[in-house]
């Protein structure tokens, strides 16, 4: 079966979990308004669901064949590529200036979600193209972007980010391509890149990379990376495409999911070099991709909400239709639809919450970008700003997780049919496995959040998240609503380990490190466990005082159903963070330099 | 990087963890010693190592194409399976009356573990075959074991079980196939069988069939089936393969992963009806098809040790050899290997645990299996058959469940690499994905579990279980060896999460059986937890005992790393077991017919 975009539930995420009703009505996006909101998503849902949607299997089947130096893309996403620029989707958030719409990136990250919940591999190209319009719009020299952002902005050319060497992975600052300054002001560079997604493709005239390079007198280590913008094609005088650039895609990867992804292998300077231009400052090109990157861990963050969404859509259906077994409470030998299964109910109510509660995570962390951009008062944006900046490798890293246990669920909801690729199961679950690695492994994130964000404001910007989660907790309580189970006790706990864990790492993060990085994936899993619940318990008092009553029925029960089953989970994670830092450190491993 | 059969941990594991020295001390397996073993293994070893393992790649790549009804099998695969079967490894634990070699059925699951290792495709066809021995043993009449068994043990020719219809999965007795008394006793088959493992292949030349069918005067359900040995070549007089029967592979199915094991929708009848012989009474064939499973069973959880293994191994070495990043503790700017960084040793230390942990409850599965046909003590035997009845579920679903959280984290480890199907990585985690699945899915298990049981002897079985769990804790606490770290008090309380959640699923499973069952899934994951805890510590108190430093130093770091980081998490289960069976019943979920 195929993607139906939940218009409503994203709706109401991003009004009453991520709070931009409330910022609405602070005129942070000036008059905008709720029904604009609606009017877009609607307008984008039909688009994920009725064009992108089904190019899914066939770019899964075609796959990107490199043939004499071009890549063919599967039939059909040309087309869609091209109606879906002309529609004004990629520059959603960008802009105005530059041609852009200048709409919320929040409801930008909505729509994201849809694209790529519709087709991953069509939707991460773009992700990509809007991570480079942010650099470029805030590194670039006016020359640049007057003649590079209005085709990237219209998505009439892609973006591509090329970081990633073969010895520069995690490590960005180890990589070697170097650039070399012309007479003229540009430069000319040399060396090798990979895994460069989208670095080659026919669905745009022109493709536009961000390159990261050292120039001759570079320090080493990541103070001496600067950005260039390098473009297949140079432009002629009157900015369309002319002469080739010495850029060329050298091999593609065979990878086990999104096969309509171009995974390329990019050669500068063969033939004397590509000619680039210079972003922002030499040796400051760490600061520009940074830029780039964090909103892009958003962005990845999204796709495991989008993979997740998608698997659960399809395992609901498949338990609907699917007849098998006697109901437990049920006499008589008629077969039952499988969703009756209270062991496939706990896979199903476990996918959607565990969906729901990553969407909130990442919608909140777009409102924080969306107010550290606008908020009128310095305060607010730098307070934004930090909340955004605490939440980034939450929303990328559990997100991301979670798209690949929910995926993991659907196969598992499908039986046997859930490992024949027809089903079409299989494939979110392949698909869903490069969201955990890509734009900084989740371990990474979890190191970023343990040593850059918890420091953050002498430890400030987390307490005060943490504040305003055991609000939610009690409000929970103080509704006093039985439907609501042990929501309030379970988040209550949730919050008290999140607390314990946080001080604990504080504590030894300067001078035993080892043994906080030890514990840094459970702890994020932990925050995660605790942020969600609160996020989905927040959405179901938002559905209460609405006065909605089958939308707060649903909401409370997934709120409860991850109150109790997921965010009860912390308890262990706790222990784990708190008490076992030895149980790492200490333990040989083969092949350890003793 | 290829596989090394792990001969020494799993000659460990075996003779000390589950408890084949004690057996062999105490005669169970007549004059065998531990010196047999160690040979038996290492000749194993070295053929899993140097035969099959390349064979991997290869089947994944070539997968089994389906040409005018007959199935190519991969380059080498059928010189190897040759090989394989005339060095007796198919019928290590047959009976010697039939060809046999009469050895422990846990020799042979470590045995069965290591080809899976070495390619999940190939070790999965001797499983069906060794299932139908079995069956064929115990429950057919002379003239059908003298005909067909010297050459299934042999495995000279392989065999199949066919249960599975369209409309009978989990729920066999749903099966529609049926079949006609022949004047002369034998039977012709009619119907249409899918999802069957190795049901053509160019490996041998016969295959075996057991297949379970419906007479015409059969009562409705499981009550009603029978099972048929129908071979694919009728034999002649003299026992060579004669006419063909009319039994034929119609489709194979494109699998996301074990390319090289051909599933195959096979059609009966349609040249007048294949014929069949019947094995045991007519409508008794479930309890000979249980016979198969069981057993089945415990190999499929061996297949989700094997690929855990396998896994491990690979992340193992790519992490000593990948450079990358300055490790927490080091100065300067030089990369370290990443097995350095503590988020990396967390997750091969993981893998590790887990591998270990599955692998000694397997084991113990099938210690319980020898000791339940082998001990001269009626009520021994009695305790042994209930222990592994007790014990199956466990080892199918944990096992297998944790193979693919292995194989998922043996890609992240990778990094981007892990995503590129030329690493290895890839296969793994899309091989795992259908263990979970087949013989049963885990769900199945976890209900079997609760439901049959821990019923057993009125709950005694369980709870003498429980108590030896108790006293390896006890024993832990009593080494006072501070290596050990908190192991004794993790375990401890983790085997008191295992006794209140099995009290509570024993008050409720008859008058509130859908609560019972909505636990049904993470009680078996904390049951698994506790027990693989025990047994790893088991393991690491017979190490210090051997004296061996190196060795107690590993296993007491594994133990402990289990107990602190995997065990601990039944906190947070017992309470979704205990408290939160209401958030999954009274869950709505969309279509649920009001």
């Amino acid at each position: 079966m195929s993607y139906r975009a939940p218009v409503a539930d994203i709706a109401f995420a991003l009004k009453y979990g991520a709070g931009m009703n409330e910022a609405l009505s602070q005129g942070l996006y000036g008059d905008l308004g709720p029904g604009d909101l609606d009017a877009v998503l609607g307008e984008a849902g039909r688009f994920a669901t009725d064009v992108i949607a089904p190019l899914n299997v066939v770019g899964d089947r075609h796959g990107t064949p490199l043939k004499d130096g071009h890549i063919v893309m599967p039939p059909g996403w040309k087309e869609a590529y091209t109606a879906w620029a002309a529609a004004g989707w990629n520059g959603l958030a960008s802009p105005t200036a530059w041609g852009g719409q200048g709409l919320p990136r929040a409801l930008n990250a909505a729509c994201v979600e849809m694209w790529n919940a519709a087709a991953m591999s069509f939707g991460l190209g773009p992700v990509l193209t809007m991570a480079g319009i942010d650099a470029l719009a805030l590194h670039g020299n006016d020359d640049l972007k007057k003649t590079y952002l209005p085709k990237l902005v219209s998505g009439e050319w892609m973006g591509t980010m090329q970081l990633t060497e073969p010895q520069a992975g995690s490590d960005v600052g180890a990589l070697r391509t170097r650039a070399e300054r012309n007479a003229d002001g540009t430069y000319r560079l040399f060396g090798q890149k990979i895994f460069i997604t989208y670095g080659e493709h026919d669905l745009t005239d022109n493709i536009i990379h961000f390159v990261l390079a050292r120039l001759p007198d570079a320090p080493p280590g990541t103070k001496g990376i600067s950005l260039f913008l390098v473009p297949k094609f140079l432009l002629n005088a009157d900015g369309t495409p002319g002469q080739r650039n010495d850029v060329h895609v050298h091999s593609i990867e065979h990878k086990m999911g999104i096969h309509a992804s171009p995974t390329c292998t990019m050669v500068y300077g063969d033939k004397g070099g590509a000619v680039g231009y210079l972003i922002g400052k030499k040796h400051a090109g760490m600061a520009c991709m940074f830029t780039m990157m964090n909103e892009a861990r958003l962005m990845v963050g999204l796709q495991g909400v989008a993979i997740a969404e998608r698997a659960t859509q399809q395992a609901l259906q498949y338990a609907r239709d699917r007849k098998q077994g006697r109901g437990s409470g049920a006499s008589g030998t008629a077969s039952v639809a499988i969703i009756e299964h209270p062991d496939v109910r706990r896979m199903l109510l476990t996918m959607r919450a565990l969906t729901q509660g990553a969407r909130a995570i990442c919608y909140a962390t777009a409102v924080a970008l969306d107010r550290s951009h606008l908020s009128k008062d310095a305060d607010d944006r730098k307070a934004a700003t930090d909340r955004a900046a605490l939440l980034t490798p939450i929303a990328k890293a559990f997100s991301t997780d979670i798209g690949i246990d929910v995926a993991s669920l659907g196969i598992q909801v499908h039986g046997g049919m859930g490992f024949i690729e027809e089903t079409g199961a299989a494939q979110h679950y392949r698909d869903a496995r490069i969201a955990a690695i890509y734009e900084g492994t989740n371990g990474i994130q979890a190191i970023d959040l343990v040593t850059r964000k918890l420091p953050l404001n002498g430890g400030e910007t987390v307490k005060t998240f943490i504040a305003e989660l055991r609000e939610i907790a009690h409000n929970v309580r103080g509704a006093n609503n039985p439907a609501f189970g042990a929501t309030a006790s379970c988040l209550g706990d949730a919050i008290d380990s999140l607390e314990n864990a946080t001080a604990w790492l504080t504590a030894h993060l300067n001078n035993e490190t080892t043994s906080a990085l030890a514990g840094a994936t459970p702890y994020l899993r932990l925050f995660a466990n605790a942020a969600g619940g609160c996020m989905l318990a927040n959405e179901a008092l938002a559905a209460i005082k609405l006065g909605d009553d089958a939308a707060s029925t649903d909401h409370i029960a997934t709120a409860r159903f991850f109150a109790e089953n997921i965010a009860v989970q912390n308890r262990g994670l706790e222990a784990i963070v708190v008490e076992a830092a030895d149980s790492v450190t200490t333990a040989p491993l083969p092949g350890d330099v003793v």
